[in-house]
Protein backbone atom coordinates (compact mmCIF):
# COMPACT_ATOMS: atom_id res chain seq x y z
CA UNK A 1 0.00 0.00 0.00
CA UNK A 2 1.09 3.46 -0.96
CA UNK A 3 0.45 6.27 1.22
CA UNK A 4 -0.95 9.32 -0.74
CA UNK A 5 1.38 12.52 -0.57
CA UNK A 6 -0.21 14.64 2.09
CA UNK A 7 0.93 18.29 2.35
CA UNK A 8 2.28 20.25 4.90
CA UNK A 9 -0.32 22.39 6.15
CA UNK A 10 -3.38 20.27 4.81
CA UNK A 11 -1.59 17.75 7.64
CA UNK A 12 -1.56 20.29 9.73
CA UNK A 13 -5.12 20.89 9.89
CA UNK A 14 -6.52 17.39 9.07
CA UNK A 15 -5.12 15.31 11.44
CA UNK A 16 -7.02 13.76 14.16
CA UNK A 17 -6.82 11.31 16.99
CA UNK A 18 -7.17 7.66 15.93
CA UNK A 19 -8.62 5.42 18.23
CA UNK A 20 -9.82 2.54 16.09
CA UNK A 21 -7.16 0.44 14.78
CA UNK A 22 -7.09 -2.32 12.30
CA UNK A 23 -4.97 -5.43 13.10
CA UNK A 24 -2.40 -4.44 11.17
CA UNK A 25 1.79 -3.98 12.65
CA UNK A 26 3.89 -1.03 11.46
CA UNK A 27 6.56 -1.83 9.40
CA UNK A 28 9.90 -1.16 11.04
CA UNK A 29 10.94 1.15 8.03
CA UNK A 30 7.35 3.20 8.67
CA UNK A 31 7.77 2.86 12.42
CA UNK A 32 11.92 4.32 11.51
CA UNK A 33 10.47 7.31 9.77
CA UNK A 34 7.90 7.96 12.14
CA UNK A 35 10.33 8.36 15.02
CA UNK A 36 13.16 9.90 12.68
CA UNK A 37 10.50 12.80 12.04
CA UNK A 38 9.42 12.70 15.72
CA UNK A 39 12.85 13.11 16.69
CA UNK A 40 13.46 16.46 14.71
CA UNK A 41 11.06 18.37 16.63
CA UNK A 42 12.72 21.43 18.49
CA UNK A 43 13.58 21.34 22.06
CA UNK A 44 15.18 23.86 24.41
CA UNK A 45 18.98 24.87 23.79
CA UNK A 46 18.83 21.81 21.47
CA UNK A 47 18.86 19.69 24.71
CA UNK A 48 16.59 16.66 23.25
CA UNK A 49 15.73 15.59 26.88
CA UNK A 50 13.13 13.66 24.89
CA UNK A 51 13.15 9.49 24.83
CA UNK A 52 10.62 7.44 23.31
CA UNK A 53 10.08 3.79 24.75
CA UNK A 54 8.40 1.84 22.01
CA UNK A 55 6.56 -0.90 22.92
CA UNK A 56 5.06 -3.75 20.43
CA UNK A 57 5.20 -7.62 20.69
CA UNK A 58 8.34 -7.81 23.24
CA UNK A 59 7.94 -9.21 27.01
CA UNK A 60 8.22 -5.70 28.12
CA UNK A 61 5.55 -4.63 25.63
CA UNK A 62 3.29 -7.67 26.52
CA UNK A 63 3.31 -6.75 30.10
CA UNK A 64 3.20 -3.22 30.06
CA UNK A 65 0.04 -3.13 27.47
CA UNK A 66 -1.66 -5.28 29.69
CA UNK A 67 -1.02 -3.25 32.70
CA UNK A 68 -2.45 -0.15 31.11
CA UNK A 69 -5.23 -1.44 29.04
CA UNK A 70 -6.34 -2.33 32.06
CA UNK A 71 -5.89 1.50 33.68
CA UNK A 72 -7.01 2.81 30.55
CA UNK A 73 -10.42 0.54 30.78
CA UNK A 74 -10.70 2.07 34.58
CA UNK A 75 -9.99 5.72 33.77
CA UNK A 76 -12.44 5.55 30.48
CA UNK A 77 -15.45 3.94 32.37
CA UNK A 78 -14.71 6.81 35.58
CA UNK A 79 -14.88 9.45 32.61
CA UNK A 80 -17.65 7.96 30.38
CA UNK A 81 -19.81 8.07 33.91
CA UNK A 82 -18.32 11.11 34.90
CA UNK A 83 -18.93 13.40 31.94
CA UNK A 84 -22.11 12.22 31.09
CA UNK A 85 -21.58 10.21 27.62
CA UNK A 86 -24.71 8.45 28.16
CA UNK A 87 -27.14 11.45 28.64
CA UNK A 88 -28.70 13.66 26.75
CA UNK A 89 -27.67 13.51 23.03
CA UNK A 90 -25.24 10.67 24.01
CA UNK A 91 -28.38 8.27 24.16
CA UNK A 92 -29.10 8.26 20.27
CA UNK A 93 -26.42 6.04 19.03
CA UNK A 94 -25.38 8.08 15.89
CA UNK A 95 -25.12 11.46 17.51
CA UNK A 96 -21.49 12.96 17.91
CA UNK A 97 -21.22 12.13 21.52
CA UNK A 98 -22.09 8.37 21.40
CA UNK A 99 -19.66 8.05 18.43
CA UNK A 100 -16.78 9.57 20.01
CA UNK A 101 -17.74 7.02 22.97
CA UNK A 102 -18.05 3.97 21.09
CA UNK A 103 -15.08 4.24 19.45
CA UNK A 104 -13.05 5.00 23.11
CA UNK A 105 -14.63 2.11 23.97
CA UNK A 106 -13.22 0.37 21.57
CA UNK A 107 -10.27 2.08 22.08
CA UNK A 108 -9.69 0.32 25.47
CA UNK A 109 -11.16 -2.65 25.25
CA UNK A 110 -8.65 -3.21 22.32
CA UNK A 111 -5.59 -1.56 24.04
CA UNK A 112 -3.37 -4.89 24.52
CA UNK A 113 -4.25 -5.29 20.62
CA UNK A 114 -2.30 -1.75 19.67
CA UNK A 115 -0.01 -1.74 17.09
CA UNK A 116 2.61 0.34 18.79
CA UNK A 117 2.48 1.61 21.91
CA UNK A 118 4.96 4.54 22.98
CA UNK A 119 5.59 6.07 26.26
CA UNK A 120 6.93 9.57 25.61
CA UNK A 121 9.70 10.37 28.17
CA UNK A 122 11.36 13.32 29.43
CA UNK A 123 14.85 13.21 31.17
CA UNK A 124 14.98 15.91 33.59
CA UNK A 125 17.81 18.87 33.36
CA UNK A 126 16.32 20.93 35.59
CA UNK A 127 12.95 21.00 38.63
CA UNK A 128 9.58 19.61 36.33
CA UNK A 129 7.20 22.84 36.16
CA UNK A 130 4.51 23.51 33.35
CA UNK A 131 7.17 24.37 30.62
CA UNK A 132 9.28 21.41 30.03
CA UNK A 133 6.47 19.90 28.30
CA UNK A 134 7.71 22.75 25.57
CA UNK A 135 10.19 19.72 25.14
CA UNK A 136 8.41 16.82 24.59
CA UNK A 137 5.49 17.53 23.45
CA UNK A 138 6.75 19.05 19.98
CA UNK A 139 8.15 15.04 19.59
CA UNK A 140 4.60 13.90 20.22
CA UNK A 141 2.94 16.14 17.79
CA UNK A 142 5.23 15.48 15.04
CA UNK A 143 4.94 11.80 15.81
CA UNK A 144 1.43 11.98 15.18
CA UNK A 145 1.88 14.40 12.30
CA UNK A 146 4.18 11.64 10.68
CA UNK A 147 2.32 8.74 11.18
CA UNK A 148 -0.73 10.58 9.42
CA UNK A 149 1.98 11.13 6.55
CA UNK A 150 2.38 7.49 6.40
CA UNK A 151 -1.25 7.05 6.53
CA UNK A 152 -0.84 5.57 10.35
CA UNK A 153 -2.97 7.64 12.74
CA UNK A 154 -2.79 7.90 17.12
CA UNK A 155 -3.36 9.78 20.02
CA UNK A 156 -1.94 11.34 23.07
CA UNK A 157 -2.86 10.50 25.82
CA UNK A 158 -2.08 10.69 30.14
CA UNK A 159 -3.75 7.47 31.34
CA UNK A 160 -1.09 5.59 32.05
CA UNK A 161 -0.84 7.73 35.15
CA UNK A 162 -2.35 5.99 37.80
CA UNK A 163 -0.21 2.61 36.82
CA UNK A 164 3.24 5.16 36.43
CA UNK A 165 4.80 3.48 39.21
CA UNK A 166 3.85 -0.07 38.28
CA UNK A 167 4.63 1.04 34.45
CA UNK A 168 8.46 2.22 35.27
CA UNK A 169 9.14 -1.00 37.19
CA UNK A 170 8.18 -3.29 34.17
CA UNK A 171 9.96 -1.15 31.82
CA UNK A 172 13.00 -0.08 34.07
CA UNK A 173 12.22 3.15 33.77
CA UNK A 174 14.72 5.60 35.95
CA UNK A 175 12.81 7.09 38.90
CA UNK A 176 13.67 10.67 38.12
CA UNK A 177 12.30 10.35 34.22
CA UNK A 178 9.07 12.14 33.48
CA UNK A 179 6.60 10.13 31.37
CA UNK A 180 4.91 12.71 29.82
CA UNK A 181 2.69 10.40 27.37
CA UNK A 182 1.49 7.57 25.91
CA UNK A 183 0.59 7.76 22.33
CA UNK A 184 -1.31 4.89 20.34
CA UNK A 185 -0.46 3.91 16.78
CA UNK A 186 -1.82 2.27 14.48
CA UNK A 187 -3.33 1.74 11.10
CA UNK A 188 -6.70 3.72 11.39
CA UNK A 189 -10.16 1.80 10.87
CA UNK A 190 -11.88 5.12 9.98
CA UNK A 191 -9.60 7.70 8.17
CA UNK A 192 -8.20 11.38 8.42
CA UNK A 193 -10.10 14.67 7.77
CA UNK A 194 -10.96 18.28 8.89
CA UNK A 195 -10.98 18.38 13.11
CA UNK A 196 -13.39 20.05 14.85
CA UNK A 197 -12.37 23.18 16.42
CA UNK A 198 -13.43 26.47 18.21
CA UNK A 199 -13.77 29.21 16.27
CA UNK A 200 -10.70 30.56 15.20
CA UNK A 201 -11.22 33.93 16.99
CA UNK A 202 -11.99 32.75 19.99
CA UNK A 203 -8.83 30.81 20.32
CA UNK A 204 -6.46 33.88 18.41
CA UNK A 205 -6.07 37.45 20.05
CA UNK A 206 -5.00 40.87 18.13
CA UNK A 207 -2.62 43.09 20.24
CA UNK A 208 -3.85 42.66 23.67
CA UNK A 209 -5.81 39.92 25.86
CA UNK A 210 -9.23 38.78 24.07
CA UNK A 211 -9.83 41.03 21.64
CA UNK A 212 -10.22 38.37 18.07
CA UNK A 213 -8.13 38.76 15.60
CA UNK A 214 -10.30 40.52 12.71
CA UNK A 215 -7.62 38.84 10.21
CA UNK A 216 -7.95 35.30 11.81
CA UNK A 217 -10.44 34.03 9.25
CA UNK A 218 -11.35 30.06 8.44
CA UNK A 219 -11.40 28.39 5.51
CA UNK A 220 -15.05 28.27 3.86
CA UNK A 221 -17.15 25.02 5.57
CA UNK A 222 -15.08 25.06 8.81
CA UNK A 223 -17.12 23.15 11.19
CA UNK A 224 -16.89 24.01 15.11
CA UNK A 225 -17.16 21.67 18.30
CA UNK A 226 -19.65 22.79 21.01
CA UNK A 227 -18.52 22.25 24.27
CA UNK A 228 -17.66 19.04 25.07
CA UNK A 229 -18.30 16.90 27.78
CA UNK A 230 -16.22 17.95 31.20
CA UNK A 231 -14.45 21.04 28.55
CA UNK A 232 -13.41 23.81 30.20
CA UNK A 233 -15.26 26.42 30.81
CA UNK A 234 -15.69 29.34 28.27
CA UNK A 235 -13.01 31.62 28.25
CA UNK A 236 -12.18 34.57 26.54
CA UNK A 237 -12.74 36.15 23.35
CA UNK A 238 -15.29 37.78 20.87
CA UNK B 1 5.73 35.01 -3.91
CA UNK B 2 4.45 31.47 -4.12
CA UNK B 3 5.55 29.69 -1.61
CA UNK B 4 7.60 26.01 -2.32
CA UNK B 5 4.88 23.26 -1.59
CA UNK B 6 6.08 20.83 1.00
CA UNK B 7 5.58 17.40 1.83
CA UNK B 8 4.30 16.73 5.46
CA UNK B 9 7.13 14.26 6.68
CA UNK B 10 10.07 16.15 4.92
CA UNK B 11 8.27 19.58 6.41
CA UNK B 12 8.65 17.88 9.68
CA UNK B 13 12.55 16.89 9.01
CA UNK B 14 13.14 20.53 7.83
CA UNK B 15 11.95 23.08 10.07
CA UNK B 16 14.63 24.69 12.17
CA UNK B 17 14.50 27.35 14.81
CA UNK B 18 14.47 30.66 12.78
CA UNK B 19 16.04 33.45 14.42
CA UNK B 20 17.19 35.94 11.78
CA UNK B 21 14.00 37.49 10.05
CA UNK B 22 13.94 40.26 6.85
CA UNK B 23 12.39 43.04 7.56
CA UNK B 24 9.04 42.07 6.08
CA UNK B 25 5.58 42.06 7.32
CA UNK B 26 3.63 38.92 7.41
CA UNK B 27 0.29 39.46 4.81
CA UNK B 28 -3.14 38.51 6.97
CA UNK B 29 -3.69 35.82 4.41
CA UNK B 30 -1.03 34.06 5.80
CA UNK B 31 -1.15 34.90 9.07
CA UNK B 32 -4.93 33.42 9.21
CA UNK B 33 -3.76 30.19 7.65
CA UNK B 34 -0.74 29.76 10.01
CA UNK B 35 -2.58 30.07 13.26
CA UNK B 36 -5.96 28.06 11.61
CA UNK B 37 -3.27 25.52 11.35
CA UNK B 38 -2.36 25.87 15.25
CA UNK B 39 -5.40 25.58 16.94
CA UNK B 40 -5.94 22.47 14.92
CA UNK B 41 -3.43 20.71 17.43
CA UNK B 42 -5.08 17.96 19.42
CA UNK B 43 -5.48 18.94 23.17
CA UNK B 44 -6.62 16.97 26.06
CA UNK B 45 -10.45 16.00 25.96
CA UNK B 46 -10.60 18.50 23.05
CA UNK B 47 -10.89 21.59 25.69
CA UNK B 48 -8.84 23.86 23.71
CA UNK B 49 -7.49 26.06 26.48
CA UNK B 50 -4.92 27.61 24.54
CA UNK B 51 -4.64 31.19 23.07
CA UNK B 52 -2.32 33.02 21.22
CA UNK B 53 -1.78 36.80 21.84
CA UNK B 54 -0.58 37.72 18.27
CA UNK B 55 1.73 41.04 18.75
CA UNK B 56 2.22 42.94 15.17
CA UNK B 57 2.09 46.79 15.27
CA UNK B 58 -0.43 48.23 17.52
CA UNK B 59 0.36 49.71 20.87
CA UNK B 60 0.33 46.57 23.30
CA UNK B 61 2.58 45.05 20.60
CA UNK B 62 4.98 47.84 20.52
CA UNK B 63 5.38 48.35 24.18
CA UNK B 64 5.40 44.58 24.81
CA UNK B 65 8.24 44.28 22.26
CA UNK B 66 10.08 46.67 23.70
CA UNK B 67 9.86 44.91 27.06
CA UNK B 68 10.45 41.41 25.97
CA UNK B 69 13.74 43.03 23.67
CA UNK B 70 15.19 44.26 27.16
CA UNK B 71 14.32 41.14 28.44
CA UNK B 72 15.64 38.68 26.00
CA UNK B 73 19.02 40.86 25.34
CA UNK B 74 19.59 40.45 29.26
CA UNK B 75 18.60 36.73 28.85
CA UNK B 76 21.11 36.21 25.51
CA UNK B 77 24.32 37.85 27.21
CA UNK B 78 23.45 35.85 30.50
CA UNK B 79 23.73 32.55 28.65
CA UNK B 80 26.48 33.34 26.52
CA UNK B 81 28.79 34.13 28.87
CA UNK B 82 27.62 30.67 31.38
CA UNK B 83 27.73 28.93 28.46
CA UNK B 84 31.54 29.60 27.28
CA UNK B 85 29.52 30.61 23.72
CA UNK B 86 33.22 32.81 22.95
CA UNK B 87 35.34 30.09 24.22
CA UNK B 88 37.07 26.90 22.65
CA UNK B 89 36.07 26.74 19.09
CA UNK B 90 33.19 29.52 19.61
CA UNK B 91 36.28 31.95 18.97
CA UNK B 92 36.84 31.28 15.48
CA UNK B 93 33.84 33.38 13.45
CA UNK B 94 32.88 30.07 11.03
CA UNK B 95 32.31 27.58 14.10
CA UNK B 96 29.20 25.93 14.56
CA UNK B 97 29.00 27.65 18.09
CA UNK B 98 29.95 31.12 16.52
CA UNK B 99 27.35 31.05 14.26
CA UNK B 100 24.82 30.40 16.98
CA UNK B 101 26.07 32.91 18.86
CA UNK B 102 25.61 35.46 15.74
CA UNK B 103 21.89 34.43 15.15
CA UNK B 104 21.09 34.54 18.81
CA UNK B 105 22.62 38.47 19.03
CA UNK B 106 20.84 39.46 16.29
CA UNK B 107 18.08 37.72 17.30
CA UNK B 108 18.15 40.26 20.20
CA UNK B 109 19.70 42.95 18.98
CA UNK B 110 16.74 43.54 16.54
CA UNK B 111 14.09 41.87 18.55
CA UNK B 112 12.01 45.11 18.48
CA UNK B 113 11.58 44.42 14.63
CA UNK B 114 10.59 40.84 14.20
CA UNK B 115 7.52 40.74 12.17
CA UNK B 116 5.04 39.01 14.53
CA UNK B 117 5.85 37.65 18.12
CA UNK B 118 2.70 35.44 19.44
CA UNK B 119 2.27 34.61 23.22
CA UNK B 120 0.85 31.13 23.18
CA UNK B 121 -1.13 31.11 26.56
CA UNK B 122 -3.12 28.44 28.35
CA UNK B 123 -6.74 28.77 30.36
CA UNK B 124 -6.11 26.64 33.36
CA UNK B 125 -8.52 23.95 34.08
CA UNK B 126 -6.78 22.18 36.57
CA UNK B 127 -4.04 23.46 38.12
CA UNK B 128 -0.20 23.29 36.16
CA UNK B 129 1.56 20.49 36.08
CA UNK B 130 4.42 19.60 33.46
CA UNK B 131 1.43 18.12 31.84
CA UNK B 132 -0.46 20.60 30.76
CA UNK B 133 2.05 21.29 28.26
CA UNK B 134 0.63 18.52 26.54
CA UNK B 135 -2.74 21.02 25.35
CA UNK B 136 -0.43 24.24 24.41
CA UNK B 137 2.83 22.85 23.11
CA UNK B 138 1.36 20.94 19.93
CA UNK B 139 -0.15 23.47 18.79
CA UNK B 140 2.88 25.96 19.07
CA UNK B 141 4.72 23.11 16.81
CA UNK B 142 1.70 23.12 14.40
CA UNK B 143 2.20 27.03 14.07
CA UNK B 144 6.10 26.90 13.47
CA UNK B 145 5.46 23.86 10.65
CA UNK B 146 2.79 26.07 9.16
CA UNK B 147 5.19 28.67 8.85
CA UNK B 148 7.11 26.79 7.18
CA UNK B 149 4.58 25.39 4.97
CA UNK B 150 4.39 29.71 3.57
CA UNK B 151 7.82 30.51 3.37
CA UNK B 152 7.97 31.68 6.63
CA UNK B 153 9.88 30.44 10.25
CA UNK B 154 10.52 30.90 13.31
CA UNK B 155 11.62 30.03 17.35
CA UNK B 156 10.00 29.17 20.79
CA UNK B 157 11.69 31.03 23.67
CA UNK B 158 10.42 31.18 27.31
CA UNK B 159 12.42 34.47 27.69
CA UNK B 160 9.33 36.24 28.64
CA UNK B 161 9.35 34.37 32.13
CA UNK B 162 11.71 37.19 33.69
CA UNK B 163 9.10 40.05 32.61
CA UNK B 164 5.90 37.47 32.28
CA UNK B 165 3.89 40.07 35.08
CA UNK B 166 4.92 43.39 33.46
CA UNK B 167 3.45 41.47 30.22
CA UNK B 168 0.78 40.62 31.34
CA UNK B 169 -0.17 44.17 32.91
CA UNK B 170 0.80 45.37 29.63
CA UNK B 171 -1.38 42.67 27.20
CA UNK B 172 -4.30 42.67 30.19
CA UNK B 173 -3.92 38.49 30.63
CA UNK B 174 -5.61 37.17 33.41
CA UNK B 175 -3.51 36.58 36.40
CA UNK B 176 -4.34 32.66 36.35
CA UNK B 177 -3.34 32.42 32.76
CA UNK B 178 -0.02 30.45 32.07
CA UNK B 179 1.78 32.41 29.50
CA UNK B 180 3.92 29.21 28.18
CA UNK B 181 5.88 30.63 25.77
CA UNK B 182 6.98 33.49 23.23
CA UNK B 183 7.06 32.08 19.36
CA UNK B 184 8.83 35.20 16.95
CA UNK B 185 7.56 34.84 13.35
CA UNK B 186 9.02 36.29 10.28
CA UNK B 187 10.67 35.48 6.68
CA UNK B 188 13.73 33.86 7.14
CA UNK B 189 16.83 35.53 6.21
CA UNK B 190 18.91 32.02 5.96
CA UNK B 191 17.04 28.81 5.00
CA UNK B 192 15.52 25.77 6.23
CA UNK B 193 16.96 22.89 5.92
CA UNK B 194 18.12 19.01 7.87
CA UNK B 195 17.92 19.75 11.40
CA UNK B 196 20.73 18.23 13.88
CA UNK B 197 19.89 16.18 16.28
CA UNK B 198 21.32 12.91 18.53
CA UNK B 199 21.37 10.00 16.41
CA UNK B 200 17.68 8.56 16.67
CA UNK B 201 19.03 5.33 18.05
CA UNK B 202 20.15 7.17 21.25
CA UNK B 203 16.25 8.91 21.71
CA UNK B 204 14.54 5.84 20.74
CA UNK B 205 14.49 2.67 22.89
CA UNK B 206 12.72 -0.15 22.44
CA UNK B 207 10.65 -2.57 24.45
CA UNK B 208 12.57 -1.40 27.69
CA UNK B 209 14.23 1.57 28.74
CA UNK B 210 18.21 2.48 27.46
CA UNK B 211 17.71 -0.14 24.68
CA UNK B 212 18.60 1.43 21.31
CA UNK B 213 15.69 0.10 18.83
CA UNK B 214 17.38 -1.94 16.23
CA UNK B 215 14.94 -0.69 13.69
CA UNK B 216 15.27 3.50 14.42
CA UNK B 217 17.71 3.86 11.21
CA UNK B 218 18.45 7.52 9.65
CA UNK B 219 18.32 8.80 5.99
CA UNK B 220 21.55 8.18 4.53
CA UNK B 221 23.48 11.41 5.68
CA UNK B 222 21.75 12.59 8.44
CA UNK B 223 24.35 14.54 10.69
CA UNK B 224 24.40 14.50 14.19
CA UNK B 225 24.45 17.08 17.05
CA UNK B 226 28.03 17.46 19.30
CA UNK B 227 26.62 18.11 22.67
CA UNK B 228 25.43 21.96 22.29
CA UNK B 229 26.53 24.13 25.21
CA UNK B 230 24.68 23.71 28.67
CA UNK B 231 23.42 20.70 27.13
CA UNK B 232 21.60 17.70 29.27
CA UNK B 233 24.01 15.27 30.82
CA UNK B 234 24.32 12.35 28.51
CA UNK B 235 21.51 9.73 29.95
CA UNK B 236 20.56 6.66 28.65
CA UNK B 237 20.40 4.97 25.28
CA UNK B 238 23.85 2.53 23.36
Amino acid sequence: MTAEVVELIEGLCTTRAIRRFRDEPIPDDALATMFFAATRAPTGSNRQPFRFLVLRDGPGAVEAKALLGRSFREQWAAKRAHDGYDAGSGAAADSPKARVAAAMQQFVDRFERTPVVALACLVPWRGLDPTVGASVYPACQNLLLAARGLGYGGVLTMWHAPVDAELRRILAVPDDVFIAATVALGRPEGHHGPVRRRPVGELVFDDVWGRAAPWATEPPGTRHTGRPPGAVTDRGGA
